[in-house]
């Protein structure tokens, strides 16, 4: 379905070529100043066209509040968001109408629902995320007035050029403690905050687009200062909903958290993370953090941090032998200019998602925490 | 929350030291044969104690009906179950009590509950997989008959010792297109199907037994005869319930579906997936299956395939120097034999999860198709 | 939450002064025809404006449908919809500001969210329920394609003039069995079907009007049609989820199914519905129907009909004393003109619900057909 | 489905003649303290054979804590409860077999499901109830502690024997604001606190047994001491969700709330509830309480009080022609004797459905409070 969320809920509509895009979203609670101008940055964030590397379609994708504040507050009532989409002529791709795309959604979505839209596979269009960024802004909003809750996705690969993404790993580690969005954004459009590294990536990501290709990229996210006993064990573990919110974006072929798959090569004696006292947080920590900063489901107040796989984007520029919807041979080739890399992109709709898992996991876990006072 | 499911769900309860564990299946199809023949199997692979190479202690486990059935078959209403535990004395670990186990759930347990509960941590307990598996075997009866839908699951790395998962790896291929349960299983205990590193696998383990340490591996699973159309685009795409489904088992790290990380390494040009016309099966197929046997988040009836890190278990038998929860330091080990390496008897609880996955989009689909049918 | 149903779903937002109000619908099937002339009809209905009776605003209430359709059929995915609100200036009630109106939900609101909306209590207004009748009339299509299903709801009661609601009554089972929209609407405004007292309603609501006052009624609602079979045993049985749907209306005070709150009056040997077999049909039906068409939860293919009785409007032009927010004494008197009797325009918001609840259902039980029909 | 809840969720099984019938509750908060002695009492009540004017049959209806507690108290995880059949032979009313019980769920049963139980219609049974009980008793104590709310309910009809319902009443408000569990059993089995009705209403009881024959009858609850906020506007109002707890039970068939479809008679400058400034509570507090203490859908901080109409019992002594399921028509008469009315027996039924919802309400809205305290 098109909802995502318990307590606080977003529900998404719309597709390429439709009048508008938008959500609506539950939950947010009263009183909180709110306007477009909260919203807008990380739209923007998201909008193809801002560099050489990425497609030189341009999205004014503008947000419109519906509902839900007034005078600049909340006001813990729904609130309806929207997005007009500038081009909503049905479509004029003749050719494209024969074939499915490889790899892409037309086929299943012809399976699945018997019309072909415009937009060949709906909703797995880029456009449905601009309901998830416009939600996850609220979000981040209401995380970072609870506890400063701080979320900072950025890329750690492309292709083979790749960051060392070992826990253990000094560079990783300050990354994850320190890097910040307008760190991630200066450093140019590829997004990846290590210099040894970018200019390679920036490098291949050109070998691509030259080519008339395109090549995939890991998306990693950290979530500093969340705080403890977020996750609700069994189904809903903190991981699992996080790995339920990225599977969900467009493209993704893997998720990783914490140590990841390297988790699996490392000896418990070796990746256990051991306990120690914190002076300064007067609390106990553990001295490293494989773990991601949840165990058994639940956040231990470390950072939160997770990878996400990105498959290199589908719509391509070169010719490439396929067979139309018929079974006949043939070959495709999409028309115009294509994002090479849609990695990069992706990294404002990774932290609204986290943002969207994290703000409802924190309501609940306050209910939670109600009921303990009142009943001990 | 315990729940699982939206239109077949499974709701699970129990831990370690309580009178038993069980679950509520709510949805199953009436006049289905089933008994408890039909549940036992998994749950008996998922036991402990079925070789040297695991934990000695032997839990029965056997899983007693206790509604929903009459004379051998479902009544359509909810299938209540339970295994009792053998052991449910509160607990007698003196010493554990002062340490929260390192990478284990204990300090968060009491972070969030401000109880301590004999086990630990509460739910976490890999007893609480029984419900998941006993609910999964319903699941996948219901799934054989439907398409004949096949699920099988196998050990494919331990530690550095991996099967190549790569797609086009013909050994991989082969794996996914004609293993069986029966097949996993007579290969000994480490449930890898490929010989060529079983061997070393073994070696593994028992190097990590004799230090009285453990090892992580991961586990893939296959499904085949999916019926195409399954998944609801946008949040609850296929993958990204799986996704939920499997980084919801204790011990997971990371999840990978068809070409995982390494689909981001591949350009467009060679990861998409051409279709052909397939004279056997009469319809478009794929030439290849990067995809995983999903496009836009639904089915599109080629092979389903995922592998799932288990990182290394957490409760080792060697002194680990950590805190205790007052913050003191000093040095926790664990009493006891304890399974070197967990990743083969996840194998099973990976199945049913994926069972569970399963029915309820088919379910959901089908109710899809019938609006579908009336109002065109 | 702003959510209602499982498979077939709306998501409402808005509230009075805000930009525009509207909803989500998920899970509508594709390759339905469906324009906004589709959905214009029933949101008129439920306009204020059309005669004398009813109060002199006239809101247009122009849908808008903004996704989830092209070329006049649905795609299958989310449809947007919104109505442009004519008024979204935040207000200028002064007077009302010092006020919590008497048995309105300012008092409620300010309670629960801390903030005071132009519109007092925010979602309680009126106009929240167009985003529920767009998504009825949506879910009416989908139901006379079905099976046919026919919902017709009427006034029964004004005041205490009353139809005799009693099931073994002759005039009533006629109106069950026979009654359309069309007939309703063209009695007049006071949308009653029996014509002995018809005139009678009319003339209370004229005095309440003249008096300054207001006057509540039943609206009746009748499902023709209804497969056999929907509702789910347990805790959603068919009633039950009218009943919330019902009572989830603004100024509701009651539900009654089949024979109601009369039928525990009735002896059991009275009550109970004997079956009999019909040559018409070539099934078993009941002689009579106080049940309502619903037996343990689940429709059993006879007329459902219930009542929903709407208190009298909080909102009168008379003065009435009660107290600011700040606890002083006083006297408070809305300003204008308003509706004596909200009755007779609640009867499209109960069609609307009605549908909602049986669309789903109706998908819900056809996943249960489905699983039915393969496993036995 | 079998789920009832957000927050605080209860999952029942179970049917009459299945090993045993129970539930899960999820969401208790941790440290409580738990045992079966909190539980027994209300099943207790709800328990047939109390009298000479109920049914004979005797079940001991023990529960069974299966998890979610240690050393007496809650661990926060979820509970499972259980309650063996002492009777689980599947059963031998032949004659019985051949006629769907009129107004009984045997036909609907079998036309959804295909499969014919033991009890006929499964889940239909009063047997179902005992799991939310069990479940409402676990809420109920919270509650307790919460905000010290008390729930009671007690017979307020009898066939046409009834108390004055009108909230102006001074002996049914009185009996609002004092009645207490213990007065409505001292009274005796027809649970009546009106001691001008209440023997009328026994000998009507002993009037239809002594015919064979059934009578149905109106049970009234009201809640003190609800905190002011709780309900979710729109869908979820507070008087929407008990309406739908309500309805969900076996024999319903009407639901008042406040003023219920008498308000629909009264004018609203009459209806309004005007507000003054209270002293001993230093708040708004309301003259009147037609609205029943919800305003918008949102508790007010006065009595929430409600009624349920419980139709006749369909199972009666007494012979009635009505058909076979193969249509052919005859006599059914049910064996033994059978309790002439099960009014009575409703009380803890709808205090524990009540409980369950107001518990859930309340939780959601705690999570609500913090998030409006944090935005702010």
């Amino acid at each position: 379905m098109s909802t995502f969320g318990n307590i606080f809920r977003v529900t998404t509509y719309g597709e390429s070529h439709c009048k508008s895009v938008g959500c609506i979203v539950d939950g947010c609670p009263p009183g909180m100043e709110l306007t477009e101008a909260d919203i807008q940055p990380q739209l923007s964030r998201r909008r193809p066209g801002q560099s050489k590397l990425s497609t030189p379609r341009n999205e004014k994708d503008q947000v419109h509040i519906q509902s839900g504040t007034e005078y600049g507050k909340t006001l813990g009532t729904p609130i309806g968001m929207l997005v007009h989409n500038e081009d909503h002529r049905p479509h004029d791709y003749s050719e494209m109408d024969l074939y499915p795309r490889p790899s892409h959604a037309d086929y299943t979505y012809i399976q699945k629902y018997g019309v072909k839209s415009a937009s060949g596979g709906g909703r797995s269009s880029a456009r449905e995320t601009i309901g998830r960024v416009a939600a996850g802004a609220i979000a981040e909003k209401i995380l970072a007035k609870a506890n400063g809750v701080e979320i900072v996705a950025f890329v750690s690969s492309i292709g083979e050029v790749a960051m060392d993404r070992n826990p253990q790993n000094e560079v990783f580690q300050n990354v994850l403690n320190t890097i910040t969005r307008d760190q991630v954004d200066d450093v140019g459009p590829v997004r990846c905050p290590d210099a040894s590294v970018r200019e390679e990536m920036v490098k291949v990501i050109e070998k691509y687009r030259d080519a008339k290709d395109s090549i995939g990229g890991v998306v990693t996210c950290v979530i500093r200062n969340c705080p403890i006993g977020l996750g609700e064990p069994c189904f809903d573990k903190l991981e699992a909903t996080l790995a339920h919110a990225m599977m969900s974006l467009p493209a993704t072929k893997g998720f990783e958290f914490g140590s990841g798959f390297n988790g699996t090569k490392i000896p418990g004696s070796a990746h256990n993370d051991a306990f120690h006292f914190c002076d300064d947080s007067q609390r106990l920590r553990t001295k490293t953090n494989n773990s991601g900063g949840v165990q058994g489901g639940i956040s231990n107040g470390e950072n939160i941090y997770f990878s996400v796989a990105f498959k290199s984007a589908a719509t391509i520029s070169q010719e490439q032998p396929t067979a139309t919807y018929e079974g006949k041979d043939g070959v495709l080739a999409a028309k115009g200019r294509h994002d090479p890399s849609v990695t990069p992109r992706a990294v404002p709709i990774v932290e609204s998602m986290a943002a969207l898992v994290l703000v409802d996991q924190l309501l609940m876990q306050k209910a939670r925490e109600y009921g303990r006072s009142i009943v001990a």
